[in-house]
């Protein structure tokens, strides 16, 4: 299979290194909207001008989009989707359908497969909700997420007068979770199933009182959540918060029986130390999985709900059902 | 949807009361080898004979098949798929090539889609492997069972001579599951991963000592494990051991980055009070699921490999799309 990465940023690059591992994969080459020769890639793989991709059509069975959700991906997909088959990792979750709709005409025009929304939120959490709920109907779903940095949220901060840099972790709730896991479906409100904890770097003499205060009342990002607001340097912003490291937990919780007297949790969790390359590992298998089913005849866009299992694994269904059935 | 129970054991009535949470689904009846009258249903759903099941050929979407894996199911699934759709849970992992190839022969035959080995494990399980071995190709899975009760554990034990009742729990080592979930990827042997727990009902008078040693000296089922063995009394095992807990983890660690210096841990957990109404509950969606890969055209044996998370909602795919993606 012949891949292509359209987009070089901390995605991008977990795309590159996750194809490094799938022998079945050949990575074409990276394209990018800056000039080719000021970016260097991971594994040495070529960088092409994203204007000369035309020239690939016919060199690219699959193109992995790693633009961001909210300025990049909504027009990139459709418009890629006319000439390649793409596979993208939008996760503005409100905004799917619409998204879906765009990119579905577009790679329906263009004879193409397109799947949107790839990754591990939407992804195989969606997954993780949707077999769960299936199997437990008389259930209810909590997702939980982190400890893990949020780059919305850390950028938030960073808007903020006084700030020169940020890191935000969300923090699922110990309690919480143990209720949940307990199978009482509890309801719990935002403030008791997340925190977040805020580590700042202020200008010198800026006034932290009111940055903090900034911080913990701005809506939307903060003002629900129990907040914390640690003022450190920025060498130990280096030190200690550069990582990417993220995670949660799907659960669900169901009753069974002639009166419900039977209760299941399914729980679904991650762990991972690199968000952008866990996220580019299931981006690459689920560009396999595409182009097998452009290879049967599918056309238009897909979700992973739509993905059979086993297109995912570079297994034969026979393997697959001697050795991990 | 127009469903049949074949075989009405735990496993039947864990179907039955399952459908009864489903909308979109109709229990025409249960099949019995047995003299009809001398069973009653959960839910009251009338009782058929198995002799009569031809009767139904155009009435029943799908029949679930609730035999044994043993003796049962590598006759009945092959020779039920010539004549319905069928689905069953069939476990013997070993046996599964071969139980899918008289199944595909019989399904194709007579036009008919069938799956086999749905449930946990097979079923779920193998799912939750198969995605996080192909997201993750550089890593190592693991499948942790119990805390609960093992059918064949329980069986071999009463096979013992002065042996009334038994019952097994298979339990995960606390260190193990930790060890794994560190993302440290251990070698774990079968010791290490689990130990049993016996609960034995003796004859009055009968050899404890001898029992005991039988027991955990048992070729395969107990001399490979830790096992603890404790006599208690046939009122004890009813009051405290007469439910089906079971469940387990899968577990895969792996990693990514240039020099695979980024761990991952994914996780897929079940808890459940009564094993074989949660299978019941599996089986139902796929059930859902087959039927309508049926009406798009589908025949043979398939496995849960085979089908798409959308397939086994009631919800369509844009409501999906738009909730739960």
């Amino acid at each position: 299979m012949k891949i292509g990465i359209y987009g070089y940023g901390n995605l991008g690059r977990g795309v590159e290194l996750a194809i490094s591992q799938n022998a079945d994969m050949e990575l074409v080459g990276v394209f990018t909207r800056r000039a080719p020769e000021a970016v260097k890639t991971a594994t040495g793989a070529p960088v092409f001008s994203a204007t000369s991709l035309s020239d690939f059509e016919n060199k690219i069975d699959v193109l992995i989009l790693c633009g961001g959700s909210a300025t990049d991906l909504p027009k990139m997909t459709p418009s890629l989707a006319c000439e390649f088959n793409v596979i993208d990792s939008f996760d503005t979750h409100a905004s799917i359908p619409a998204h879906f709709a765009a990119t579905d005409k577009a790679a329906k025009e263009g004879g193409h497969i397109a799947l949107i929304s790839s990754g591990w939120d939407p992804g195989l959490f969606s997954i993780a909700r949707l077999y769960a709920s299936s199997v437990l109907p008389q259930g209810k779903g909590y997702t939980f997420w982190g400890r893990g940095i949020s780059q919305g949220h850390s950028d938030a901060i960073r808007r903020i007068e006084g700030v020169l840099d940020a890191r935000q972790y969300t923090v699922p709730i110990d309690e919480a979770l143990a209720a949940v896991r307990s199978g009482s479906m509890p309801e719990l409100t935002t403030r008791e199933k997340h925190r977040r904890e805020c580590y700042v770097v202020a200008e010198e003499g800026a006034d932290l009182v009111r940055i903090e205060r900034e911080i913990k009342e701005m809506p939307n990002y903060f003002a629900d959540y129990d907040t914390s607001v640690t003022f450190i340097s920025l060498d130990e912003l280096k030190a200690k918060h550069s990582g990417m490291p993220h995670g949660g937990s799907v659960l669900h919780s169901g009753r069974t029986g002639a009166d419900g007297e039977h209760a299941h949790t399914v729980e679904f969790a991650l762990t991972l130390d690199s968000n952008p390359e866990f996220t580019g590992s299931v981006l690459v298998a689920y560009a396999r999985a595409i182009w097998r089913m452009k290879e049967r005849g599918a056309v238009g866009c897909k979700t992973v709900f739509d993905v059979a299992p086993a297109d995912l694994s570079p297994l034969s269904p026979e393997d697959l059902r001697a050795h991990m059935l």
